[in-house]
């Protein structure tokens, strides 16, 4: 693998337009640090300019020191007829402190007359200026000309002296853009290849997915000579979304033998996609290229005999490789070999053919049935196996609880409250808490009356609560999912709970969260 | 438009291979109906062969009139070392009484020698003698050559053969099947090319989805002389999926001028795809080109001002022509020109510039930052801008409400129940209700009041509940954001809550529900 292809993510930003993202600036620090371990190139964190939120989070980001990647602010070139340093957006792009800026301008003709209302030439201007500026500050500036293609296509002329004006300026590259997503694999292959013929300067390809083609489109772009590719990790974004880096990376790594991410990083493509979606709160696609849980899930009699037989007869590359893993629907042979490695941890002594291990598979199916789902809460899991094989009994009862939410007017004051009994080993313990909710009175109540008997679980606190709705077109009596982590300061765990009472959800993950701990 | 293009929907053959996907007889009828309505050339409809199910579902159709479309029956060659009268696979196809015959062979080596295990002379009598017993029965005969692509790439010369003992069998079409969707657009193009120069047959493309370019693929194969193109209608199927004939349709009829369906039908492409995944019980993926709910909609503020001033600046193709319509997003990353549509619904007279617009923003800002997100709740959005314009005031108020959950072990019983207040012109309603949870009690006792003055409240039924941790770090004390979709059967709306406690956060978003409904 000699050339190499830089990766640029922009999740944080083109991903955080599409619909149902709003990032916390601790998700953002969350995925940055996952992106940095995967190892892309570039990952473009915010537009400064744009909110506050923005600015806070590249305030903390000067604090973190990244392994491999270099973090990008983005923003416009400066306004029309008003100087650089006028520019608020432009002095907040200095201020974000990043080694690298992108800048995105007007290449069709139509958006700097129409849209932005300025001249041919004052546009060119506003390009040159921002990214002379820039470089002057020794800044990395990559230049996204948006809109580029379309704009191509009715003004070549016009397009290229855009793409000019930046690679005369000192541009370090030069980023085609999409942006509609209405351009064909064709075209721009032949228009990223006479663009690469044209400037001795890096050239990217940006691609949106309005037509279904974005992962085409840019493979096409540096099978034509592009060798940095911009997207979203899981393809979010505007409208359709942007090109899907989850799948683009494995098509240039593993089919064109194209260097993106360290190869020892390949592995985990896979549970990157998940971590990022789990943050962002949206289910990943079950089908999703290389990273859906049933991106090698196999269903028809034929095809599953034929994997049995030998893996690639329907498998275009073995799932192991990007850390997913193969699936055969309606069929235990699968559960098995996912759930022995768990088992063996518990009991080396146990194989795939002891009755033992039936049994859980068994008792795995009837719990997924109910809701539950153990990838991300292997704690709970393994509680499950150690009961089952009689290996361990809680040291404590939950006798009972009660939690009682009063409110007066909305959005005036309201109290929760939470009254819990527990047993341990014949001693009762009866103790009360207030919160700021139910589940927070609950988890004050549950841990003061075990801290008598523990006060090793004075360590313990949570550290993320999510919540999900499971069967949701069943409103307000569905089932909720919770899952809960927990840290000692040493170790981290995560438990789940499920139940049509978010109280009771609640209170499972956290019965298992203490279970686990006392069980270390 | 001249040329024209055979759509050949297999989202009830492939299609059915997909994880999740269980149709029963009368889902199939539908599924029929509604892609018949829609006009494509041929609907796949199961392997009679294969399970009692089909069978009955084709004794089904031998009594449905279709418009235009014609039915498939799906098979495999005849198995090996017998005549084909005497495989009972062959027969039930006939039986079927389909008018027109898919039948699937071999065409890669290895998958002759290794999975079906026979001799590669025996592979292509299998292939000819089985379509040769069509024809003469005077079945159409289209032929799927199974792994078509990796078949030429490891021996061209057979994947050929494969092919010619179809065509001098009298095949009516010959379909190249990228069967495990690992083959790169430029790929399919050059042997699409070769083959169609080959052979004086009608050449059909079959493409998987998981590098992510089933679509492109597809269109590449028609490109290079393809006439035929399968998929399945919303793009479910083994793995990762088949190629999405919602995506392609347009992408051919309206992109490449080819005619797939009757142009009067094009405004349909959207109802259907929604329509079939609520048929397949599947949530239609936000982003699905054309058809997604989210395929038009603007978030980013630079995005939603270039739309309003012309639409084609960020949308390349106008929603209206397939049926879809556009959205604008209500975010931080979202200017006036977003929120003024939204304004102007409620006082036209407000202009962009009045002071009102910039204090709705400014209330925007200062709600998004307490954690409320109101792309996707456009009701409760649309109550705080009446509030604020002083041309709303609800008609009643929540005076105060209780939750108590009582529970005994867990796992046991528990009993969760509500006890609520509400105020009316000065008349008083106390009352309660139990629940499976506290906000299902909580909901049920609020109804319960105000139906005592709002006997029309009755029609209004939940339809979706989603729960989001915000700042989940703080684990149980963390501020949730709770999603309602409400309808009374004719409109949908959704509403919003936020706060520290779930079930506050609930009350919200039901008591903005509920005023929506009255203030229609």
């Amino acid at each position: 693998m000699n050339k190499n292809i830089k990766i640029f993510d922009s999740t944080l930003r083109d991903g955080a337009q599409g619909e149902g993202i709003s990032f916390s600036v601790s998700d953002k620090l969350k995925i940055v640090k996952a992106l940095d371990n995967l190892g892309v190139t570039y990952i473009e964190a915010g537009n400064p300019g744009s909110n506050i939120k923005d600015l806070e989070f590249f305030e903390k980001l000067k604090s973190i020191k990244l392994e491999t990647s270099k973090i990008v602010a983005f923003g416009s070139t400066r306004r029309k007829n008003i100087s650089t340093q006028e520019d608020t957006n432009i002095t907040s792009l200095l201020e974000a402190e990043t080694p690298t800026i992108a800048i995105f301008g007007k290449s069709w003709d139509f958006h700097v007359t129409d849209i932005i209302k300025t001249s041919l030439n004052e546009n060119l201007k506003m390009i040159n200026d921002t990214i002379t500026f820039f470089k002057e500050k020794g800044k990395e500036v990559i230049f996204d000309a948006e809109h580029f293609f379309d704009g191509y296509k009715s003004n070549p002329d016009y397009a290229l002296k855009a793409l000019a004006s930046a690679v005369d300026a000192g541009a370090d590259a030069i980023v085609l853009c999409d942006t509609n997503g209405g351009v064909f694999p064709q075209e721009i292959y032949e228009i990223t290849q006479k663009v690469c013929e044209l400037f001795n300067v890096e050239v990217g390809i940006h691609c949106h997915n309005d037509c279904g083609m974005a992962v085409a489109n840019s493979i096409m772009g540096v099978k034509a000579g592009a060798v940095h590719v911009q997207g979203t990790y899981i393809g979010f974004g505007e409208r359709c979304g942007n090109a899907n880096l989850s799948t683009i990376i494995p098509n240039l790594q593993l089919k064109m033998k194209l260097s993106c991410i360290p190869h020892k990083q390949v592995k985990n493509i896979t549970s990157t996609a998940r971590y990022i979606s789990e943050i962002s709160n949206l289910k990943l696609i079950n089908g999703m290229p290389y990273v859906g849980n049933g991106a090698f899930a196999h269903k028809g009699g034929m095809h599953v005999d034929g994997v049995a037989k030998a893996s690639h007869s329907f498998e275009h590359i073995s799932p192991e490789i990007v850390g997913n893993k193969r699936r055969f629907l309606m069929s235990e042979v699968s559960g098995k070999s996912t759930v022995l490695p768990l088992i063996k941890k518990v009991d080396s002594t146990i194989s795939k053919n002891s009755p033992e291990t039936q049994s859980i598979i068994d008792k795995l199916k009837e719990l997924e049935h109910m809701g539950y789902q153990y990838e991300g809460a292997e704690a709970s899991f393994e509680l499950v196996i150690r009961k089952l094989l009689n290996k361990y009994v809680s040291p404590f009862k939950i006798d009972s609880f009660k939690t009682i939410g009063e409110h007066s007017i909305i959005g005036g004051n309201f109290t929760a409250s939470s009254i819990i009994k527990v047993i341990v080993d014949k001693k009762e313990e009866i103790t009360a808490e207030q919160g700021n909710g139910p589940v927070n009175a609950l988890n004050k109540s549950l841990k003061k009356a075990l801290e008598v008997f523990y006060p090793e679980l004075k360590e313990v606190h949570l550290t993320d609560y999510k919540v999900r709705v499971l069967d949701a077109e069943n409103a307000t009596s569905a089932k909720v999912r919770v899952l809960i982590e927990s840290t000692d300061g040493k170790k981290t765990w995560t438990t789940i709970g499920v139940s049509t009472d978010i109280i009771e959800a609640s209170l499972l993950a956290l019965k298992d969260s203490i279970e686990y701990k006392l069980m270390m």
